[in-house]
């Protein structure tokens, strides 16, 4: 492993691990993106993959928000599609569609078409772009690595893309529940290699983003779901013991409990949870991550900020990551994204003297 | 009000109004619809909302599940764009995209466009579809009117067509909270009058869909959906006492204790939430509707079986109607939907034999 520059703030990991701080740390899910106006000068040169698989242009990226913000962390700039493009499948961003594949798995033959990545070879441009950004951090705050869960990355190989209903991919949940499983089985394994090397990389914490989690009923995720993302966590977690990783089940209300017990250090939670319903439903097995609805950065300063501070209140001072319960949105302003920030901070040091 | 024949089979409302039944009832959301090639004839010669202003057209339409399956109920059929319509919207039907407005609600000023409907004259091809499919029904099954709920209505009527974040409409609740409540207040009182003269007109129990209730978190539920729920409730249940009143307030978990307390007789679940645990919170406040996850009629039948008879158990026999957790989907097989509903009469009848 390379050596870098000895991390200067490290609140993020310390709430990660279950340790007290003096104040709540914070960042957002897409705090690298297109509300940021120096993202869009880099992507009216460079297409969005370009961005993704070239590692000076994803770091430059990826900093732009630490550059501007005092966020306790900075996640890389690239995408959940790139392990179904290391395994072969082709996959083109389409605007206003968003990823889309040319090709989707339609039946449980074209598994076969599915390669067995080598992840140093087919991803080491994400590896690469996690190295040459921690160098460039130069320890401000720590580097979050992250990938799509198993069912995840196969909902959209099955259905082709972005969907409402996403009925092709769960269609195969009861037309071809063994297929599913094999190519749920074969996923795991790429995205267990590939969250190990992206450690190796640099990255200091990790994420695993089950956006469509909340597609399952509770049958449905116990049987498809949950045993995978199980399995990545404990299999990162022998790898690599010292990292925090960190799930999002995006909707997935009723797993909560569940997640608990597996090897995940911190559950990030959509904004439909109740923050202290979470919180009594977990209890000290796991740290709690999110939650503010993204929706409410389009509020006027003084309400965002009353929001922050009700959203804080919910999850009391301690074990705690604060950030939204989704993505930042395209026409978020970013100077919404500042309140946000700066209110985590300053309301947090004051919960705790009070 | 018109006289109707006598009705035979009463079961969806003698448990609608927490009786108990020798079987549990049973139908379909979107039953009359896409999945049925009966369906598609008609509509290869009219166009959607042709078929749903045209009293005639839409009585067969309703009709044509009744004829083909055992189900215990009819819904008319027609679409909850009607109450935006008679709001003085215009509305078209994008193939492959479903409801488009060419002109929603951009900001608060564009409310002054909405007129207040008299909704005799905005929506009695709605009422005279009701008096017809009654008539033709003679009595088999009892006939269910609805409506959207005021929130979802209003994700539409700002978002302008489906959307993966209504970003758009959340943004409203947040940027101009005050013009949102009058937004939601007016069109509250157009769906009162709506559901109101569905009665008069021959509907025998009342769905309202707040299909959208999930982009909520619980503090803008609380705030912009929860009220006008409650208020549309009151409302009609004052009107019209007799009327048994469901609500389906999709993804809308954390909300199921508070819409125990409404008006409403019977609260529909998704297909995410637990049987079990939904009853445990309801008690015996509601009667519970679902919620097969409408992809499990993908599976083979007897997969399918297998996963009705664990719904059915985790209900319970009482004080459930059957149903799907969300719309029949365009591909399913009306056969699938036929072992759905005969499954449920038999396992039903068996459980209440042990």
């Amino acid at each position: 492993m390379a050596s870098f520059p000895p991390l200067q703030n490290d609140r993020l990991l310390r709430v990660a691990r279950g340790e007290t701080t003096d104040r709540t740390p914070v960042w957002m899910m897409r705090q690298a993106g297109r509300y940021l106006p120096e993202y869009q000068e880099v992507r009216a040169e460079h297409d969005f993959f370009e961005v993704v698989e070239t590692p000076e242009l994803a770091a430059e990226v990826t900093l732009q928000p630490v550059d501007r913000l005092p966020v306790d962390g900075a996640i890389i700039f690239s995408d959940i599609m790139t392990v179904p493009q290391a395994m072969g499948l082709e996959v083109t961003m389409v605007s206003g569609q968003g990823p889309t594949f040319p090709h989707p798995l339609e039946t449980p033959d074209d598994l076969e078409r599915l390669v067995e990545p080598d992840v140093g070879d087919a991803l080491g441009h994400v590896f690469e772009a996690l190295t040459v950004t921690r160098q460039k951090l130069e320890g401000r705050v720590p580097l979050i690595g992250f990938s799509g869960a198993p069912w995840t990355l196969m909902a959209y190989m099955v259905e082709g893309g972005g969907s409402k209903s996403y009925r092709h991919a769960r269609a195969w949940l009861h037309r071809h529940p063994e297929a599913a499983k094999d190519l749920l089985r074969r996923t795991t394994d790429v995205v267990v290699d590939y969250l190990i090397g992206q450690v190796e990389a640099g990255a200091q914490m990790l994420q695993v983003f089950d956006s469509w989690a909340g597609l399952h009923g509770p049958d449905t995720f116990r049987a498809f779901c949950y045993p995978f993302l199980d399995e990545v966590a404990s299999r990162v977690k022998s790898a690599c013991p010292d990292v925090p990783l960190v799930v999002f089940a995006k909707n997935a209300h009723y797993a909560l409990d569940a997640l608990a017990d597996t090897d995940y250090d911190v559950i990030s939670l959509d904004w439909s949870m109740d923050p202290g319903a979470a919180r009594d439903t977990v209890g000290d097995r796991a740290v709690l991550q999110g939650n503010l609805d993204p929706c409410a950065l389009y509020a006027p300063p003084d309400a965002l900020r009353r929001r922050v501070q009700h959203m804080l209140a919910g999850f009391g001072p301690h074990h705690h990551i604060a950030n939204l319960g989704h993505g930042m949105l395209p026409d978020h302003d970013p100077e919404h994204a500042r309140v946000f920030v700066e209110t985590v901070h300053e309301q947090s040091e004051q919960m705790r003297t009070v």
